[in-house]
């Protein structure tokens, strides 16, 4: 939240892993700005579209029809370019070419750093709207595309669930989360895991294979696993070896549902809370309220300024845990 | 929060209007219930049980595989007995056949007046849980259900949607919401609908009219109208009224979601929420933190007297409804 | 099956209502058409961009992305100008300006209808691909979109089911189809209907009182009534009344399904069916086939001469009505 | 079709990998036995609930509400001790305890020679539904199932196309199909897919990575790449291991579907055509039909000896390779 300057002409752009929602929030950034007088530009491929000049024109009917869909319209990437400080020279010069005097980014922690060091260099203000499925990010409790991400885990459990059931097995299913087990613990919740496996906590392996065995003694080991890919030994392939090896009478399967959940349509809450956030930063952008994430916390909109909004693994409350315990038994 | 008490035996049961996740929110109550060494009972459809000694063990296996379903096991009904002097005396003495000392309900604010009436009588602790599509409850920011209906709502406009653009049609969409308007205005900014008509606020409809007619002059006259049942005029089939005599060109379509809001498998939020809310249920059971409804409040657990627990029409925010007519421009 | 001549510019359009899976035939037939070298160009609006002169060039990007979109691209309508000689006469003065010599329709029997009629008069070939949910056409078992509309009637159904038997109510759904049962009785049997009402038999209103109310008698009034609403007595409202004033303590529920059956990602039989279809028009077109509809027989692609490609009512077998009894007791 | 010999009570069991629409076929079998005045009676886990007694009385009530489900509420297995002669006599000896003198199995072809030879041993009608998700069965255009994993396939790639197309990466998503590519085929047309690698056809890999490397010359290398199990290099991971090396530039990505496609909701089809198979099962059995699978060709019920129900790959025609390459460009 520094200095002030008029903007009139922004930028949007998409940066990192995709997250469903993010072309809710373009839309709202789009619309936003257009309604208060703004010229809007789409920046394609995240950082790229600056560096390489693929910046196109935005205006009301660009983003019609697109609340509801997967993925970005602006497309997303990764740039080592920008990180280096040739890169962001030329991004500014393409900028410049266009006009463009304030930058909305929809990403997750790496891009709000590389948007950091732009502001601070080149006296463009940039907004972040939190856009990742992990929902690892300090200064908000919501991220667009963790609620998307999280159901669809849930709707893919229910099916595995159908099938385990009906053979009496084991089934380890992998769900994104390389830092954080928030998909997992919400899922697994959700789904009625016996066990569920994150980053956050040590995995007790011993714990988990002395339950199976205690389980097959008594002829019923249908049992779930939901394990994030963060998680300790290093997600679903590694926890099936390990049972394998010390409960070999297990019929076990793995499942990793991969990609899957990153895509489709965006639930209402990632829709509203993208539109909101949208709104909320070019606001923001207008009133001079520079250099920060837009977030949610406690149901309330709230700004933090982007070197803070960092990844942040959140301890998990003991109660959780307790909860998956008892309700799974 | 009043007196103390040991319970030992308890019942739970489903009240009034269904939501998804009642089950989930059913099966907490049981587990958490047998792990604290409870005996549990399922009460039938609603008070009903009660008056008509319907009332069933439940154990671990009675709740098993029901995490996913829409609907609830137990039933739901209103019933009018129990609101006599009379039907809370038959209730009681069938309560007391079974030994049961404490009871959870699950419902709305009819249902928890009846609680606290029947606490206050015959001195058995009562908790609430919310379990309401409708999510307008004093003493808590989500009610069981609400999400699960709220995305159902959405898919079926994105449905809408499809065809009324194919047709270039003007559709009035009409969502649940006797006396609240969060399911119309959710959906409705969820699903980029040019206008949202909720109790909440007064109809001004020779606003709409007047910008039907500005979008037919210049022939483009989709447009998408989501309209909560309880709004002023009276919901969909009243405004279509006035909408096909004012603006007769337009081709006006109506339809009514209707039941399909509360029904389904519930939202991974809706399992989630239930889950947690069955188990500090029961956890105030235990400690004695009696005759209250269990919240949830900026994202922590929070109890409220059953008594204050009514259903409350929140202010809608100046904000929301400009969200609303920027996005949808 | 008439003359041949060789086509070298066609255009598609969707006319009539829509019916999910038209834009995937809409692609094939671009992209069959251009991998054999022919021009291809989109008409708006069914044939009112004929008559408008709304007509665009499409490539083979014109319809990426399109194939799992509800609704059709190239919009669609009904266009009474078209059956009057006059506006033929100009449709046919606006192809000239592009070129084009042939045209694929996908659409009902009214659009193949006014299809026959232009060829004849101006000598354009025509092909018809069978596009309506209703799948009541002679010449093909399957018309696209019925899959998909069927699969969204299910999923309403079963979400309704939950909420009937949480409240053990009588529910009257009413699904789309004037003028055949299809889609009743499909999805009737699939959600486990104890009465399907379609306009292909007479309905017993008689026979089914006489069982709604033995049944509550024996005090088990759930009962899901799926009804047509091309139905004798005129649908769901009409039942309902009747019931209502015979059986006067049923706790009876309407709902109207509506638009939702129109929308929708296509199911991938839709997909599928859209396809071929499409890619067996441009065929058609090129080896001259002319002026029939591409249908499927027995799952074999099936050639029936536009004129005879009519609206049909086929006969419901007893067995099936027979089944419908059977397993909903 | 051999002896005739009257039937009183039946048997009804699922065996091997369960398939969508099971519970379906449980129902119509139940409901039809009981409809004809038959005892019916549910056997657990495939044959193994015959060799270990076991076995459930069920009647109409214990169907209810399962049309829906998927999964199999008898639950389902391969069982070995079956293929020898000691337990299919032990098998018998329950089977007469019950006075149960006829079967209907609901699987696959492993499961109906088992019973062929069963039937031939101990003079026991046994009547088969094809149950399987695989679709390759000979004397049925349809299996139980298959429509369902082909649907969850779609949707789970409709998902995978959204982060593909915001990243621009090559995706190689393997479907379940250890010896026929009928999931491959299907899914891979509704979802655009570029290539279809599938066992019935040999993997041309030198065209694949040449039109890969080309299409990375003209920098738009996103790609979609859907494979059977049972492809002639082993599936996903073996295609992905020559794509890294052979085309290293490329973005690649891996998905392995896996068990979600063994569950979830039946689709209207999968639950249509197992209601129907069911009722023809048991009327099968009542009038000496005997030993036959019921299966569905040209949309006719058809019957064929159960020995001559063997897995079948059928010859996937050239047009439709043909129409894989053209609407995919």
């Amino acid at each position: 939240m520094t200095e002030k300057k008029k903007v009139t002409k922004i930028g949007v752009l998409t940066s990192g892993g995709d997250a469903p929602g993010m072309n809710a929030a373009i839309r709202a950034v789009v619309r936003t700005g257009i309604y208060y007088g703004l010229e809007v530009f789409g920046i394609m491929r995240g950082y790229n579209g600056m560096l390489e000049d693929d910046i196109i024109p935005m205006n009301s009917r660009s983003v019609a029809n697109i609340i509801q869909r997967g993925g970005t319209i602006l497309k997303t990437a990764r740039s080592k370019d920008f990180f280096e400080t040739e890169g962001r020279k030329k991004a500014y010069a393409n900028l410049k070419k266009y006009g463009i005097d304030g930058l909305v980014i929809i990403g997750g922690d790496g891009s709000f750093r590389g948007a950091q060091k732009f502001a601070n260099e080149f006296d463009i203000p940039c907004i972040g709207i939190p856009g990742t499925i992990d929902k690892d990010m300090a200064g908000t409790d919501y991220t667009i595309g963790f609620d998307t991400a999280v159901n669809t885990a849930v709707e893919a459990i229910d099916k595995i669930r159908d099938t385990m059931d009906a053979h009496d097995r084991l089934f380890i299913v992998e769900v994104m989360g390389r830092d954080a087990g928030y998909i997992a613990l919400h899922s697994g919740i959700a789904t009625g895991a016996e066990n569920i496996l994150i980053p956050e906590t040590k995995t007790d392996i011993e714990a988990l294979i002395h339950s199976l065995t205690e389980k097959e003694k008594r002829k019923k080991l249908v049992n779930l696993i939901v394990v994030a890919e963060g998680e300790e030994f290093g997600g679903a392939e590694e926890i099936a070896k390990v049972i394998k090896e010390r409960v070999p009478n297990a019929d076990t399967r793995v499942c990793i549902l991969g990609h899957i959940q990153r895509g489709g349509a965006p639930s209402c809450h990632d829709r509203l809370v993208a539109s909101h956030m949208g709104y909320y930063a070019v606001e923001s952008l207008l009133i001079g309220r520079h250099n920060v994430m837009v977030g949610v916390i406690n149901n309330k909109i709230h700004y933090t300024p982007l070197d803070m909004a960092v990844k942040e693994r959140q301890a998990i409350g003991q109660e959780w845990m307790k909860i998956v315990k008892i309700l799974a038994s």
